[in-house]
């Protein structure tokens, strides 16, 4: 039952003393013990290890974070457990220290349940897990195992990166909050490089409210964490240069959501994105291959053999890359940006899809992230709100996305959205 | 002799048969022998694993570097020998990996000679190493081992990073060509961070030529490595904000640089900065505090004892910056950036102090990155040539600094201003 708090109610509970952190990493082992069969979420978890952990942070433990089990994405270092990132590579890699974010997690009063799967690299060759609504689907990735747990009920909160679409996607695929900050919140020291100018580390929780706590305990930002913030919404509607991709049920979950809002008295307005933007989805992809061919020049040199032939062929690609098609690909990101504010003039945030449909079918693949390239490569603050099913009862999600710099409002907009649609 | 050859003029003689690796690396090893007691660059050195390797790359080498030793500034990782990061938290570490750098120097047929020291994590505690030109004097930092080796024709080539002025300082100092490329030229993958948004990995050799040479060859772009450009430089002379911290010297060699650019006909304006521009300073210090106290959060978490007085006492000051003032600072920056275009306008590039004078006395310290911090946070492209000599007969460089990935243009004009004050 525990498992199913919020990590902010588990939280104020811990805090006022109804509730330890021992319960709670028990309940969660109790979930995880009936269902990672199925799922298989976890890359590493050592069930002893972790009430080991819970008892001792209920005794010294301290923080806003205190007694919380979170997980961590396996491309993100910890001193404690392996890291793997996903590679037969680094199989049996233990690194020296924590990442920044883990650490930070850590002083914040977290502990670290345990490392869950991620593809290879956080590329796209799938890993072990499955979609926890229906075993024979993906769950998406690249953040697999932490959008699986946490929509699961596992464990509460779980970090995860995006350099594409890899926490939107398996979040609305999954059918969590997934929670991708503005480029550069969260330190990245110790998470594995894939292209420097995308990846970002972020959250995924069970709710919009528990995102934000999680982020604004790791960023050091309480303002992050809005309380009961109301304020009268002013939301665009966009459908985006990829609309072609969207599946019906992705354009129905979008027209639900639109409604509902409108229903209650939101306004909300269809914007269309300047045409120029319609390059930003291959920019993004540009500024990937060239980016991960050089990230991951070591590896190509010394074990290509040992890559997926899928990540082999990007890194291919990529060294093959003109400097100045890349250059212009960065130009064409740097000034979209620069104009960023003027689209959204007179608005808080934008509404547009998490991803194409429902999860697909088969595990062979995590989906697409066509709907999540353009965001990364622009550096704005995205969330995925859990809002609608589709036709096979999968769960699809709605993307906000705010302003560079602006996610407090973005996560405040996107609890607002959140209540409406869910409560209607 | 063949220690003295220009890294260009080895790879060319190399190419044609007429030198060997082995040879070359014969010549530094006992340049080494004979002056590394004094110098103490080096950190890692294994000199028959040097001479197997060239030996190696005589054979099966290839690539535009084909058989040139460089230095690699201990805080890169080297999957083939220690990586320490000039702290005792590190003293055992074996990374699993090359960085992307070291793989794609080895790519384009580099051979590791060894690891040059760094000072504490790239901050201010010193390492072992002196200025090769005054065993008395500092070397400056954080990229000491680097800059010394090859201002003291140890090694062609170096690798070395900055995030204030751990590339230009040194390299004035100690009488070399310092190169620090636009933000984000060369990838980070395996470079311990010290602050994302300011760490960039950059190049010492002993001539303009041979560090674009270098630097082409590692950013796979051919474009960057000129070739007898001739153009009418228009040159912006700037004292900056931070005028009051130059000493006579420093002074001196700038206007007599830039008298003698005159001379030869060439065009040098007096550039006022913009007033907005004398906060970039603490801006570039509020950044890199900041994001400091975040990367090191895993140090800091456990095992703050074992990190310099310096380094903690910086660490405690960046996790109390408010997340406000980090915001402002980058806000700052920002609109700085998208003002440098009309700061020069109609010029080709700036022509600035590299450091405050010549390289202090003693040890203890490394200097001040007065003159370095703010092009840093700008993350436009920096050289520093060795221009003049100081009072007491210690080099001084000139600071070159182009527009944001005009790279091929700073690294010209720096030639021609090599040229026009090395030939009087």
């Amino acid at each position: 039952m525990t498992g199913r708090l919020t990590a902010l109610e588990a939280a104020q509970r811990i805090a006022d003393g109804s509730l330890t952190s021992e319960a709670l990493v028990r309940a969660c082992l109790d979930r995880i013990g009936e269902r990672e069969p199925v799922v298989q979420a976890w890359q590493h978890l050592d069930m002893d290890a972790a009430l080991n952990m819970a008892r001792h942070v209920d005794r010294f433990g301290s923080g806003p974070l205190k007694g919380i089990p979170i997980g961590v994405k396996d491309i993100i270092d910890t001193a404690d457990m392996p890291t793997g990132y996903g590679s037969p590579l680094y199989e049996t890699f233990r690194p020296p220290r924590d990442a920044a974010c883990v650490a930070l997690a850590r002083q914040a009063g977290a502990s670290v349940l345990g490392k869950t799967v991620t593809t290879e690299f956080a590329y796209f060759q799938p890993g072990k897990t499955r979609n926890p609504r229906d075993p024979g689907r993906t769950p998406g990735g690249s953040s697999s195992g932490s959008a699986a747990a946490v929509a699961d009920g596992m464990v509460p909160l779980a970090f995860g990166t995006q350099t594409a679409g890899s926490i939107i996607r398996p979040a609305s695929f999954c059918g969590c909050v997934g929670y991708k900050p503005t480029f550069g919140l969260i330190d990245r020291t110790g998470v594995r490089p894939f292209a420097e100018s995308l990846d970002t580390v972020g959250f995924f929780a069970s709710t919009v409210q528990d995102a934000a706590f999680f982020a604004s305990a790791i960023a050091g930002r309480p303002d992050l964490h809005f309380t009961d913030e109301v304020f009268r919404l002013r939301i665009g509607l966009t459908r985006t240069h990829a609309w072609e991709a969207a599946e019906p049920a992705t354009a129905t979950a979008l027209d639900e959501a639109a409604a509902r809002l409108r229903a209650t008295g939101l306004e909300v307005r269809e914007v269309a994105l300047p045409e120029r933007w319609r390059g930003l989805l291959d920019a993004q992809k540009t500024i990937m291959a060239f980016e991960a061919a050089r990230s991951h020049a070591p590896e190509m040199l010394t074990a290509s053999d040992r890559l997926s032939v899928k990540l082999r062929e990007l890194l291919e690609a990529g060294a093959l890359i003109a400097p100045e098609d890349y250059d212009a690909a960065k130009a064409l990101v740097a000034e979209s940006r620069a104009g960023f504010s003027d689209v959204l003039d007179g608005l808080d945030v934008l509404l547009t899809p998490s991803a194409p449909g429902e999860a697909p079918e088969g595990l062979e693949a995590t989906g697409d992230p066509v709907f999540n390239r353009m965001w990364t490569a622009l550096g704005v603050p995205c969330i995925s709100v859990p809002a609608l099913t589709g036709p096979s009862g999968m769960p699809i999600g709605v993307q906000v996305v705010g302003r560079w710099g602006d996610d407090r409002r973005a996560l405040a907009a996107s609890a607002a959205i959140e209540q409406v649609v869910l409560s209607m």
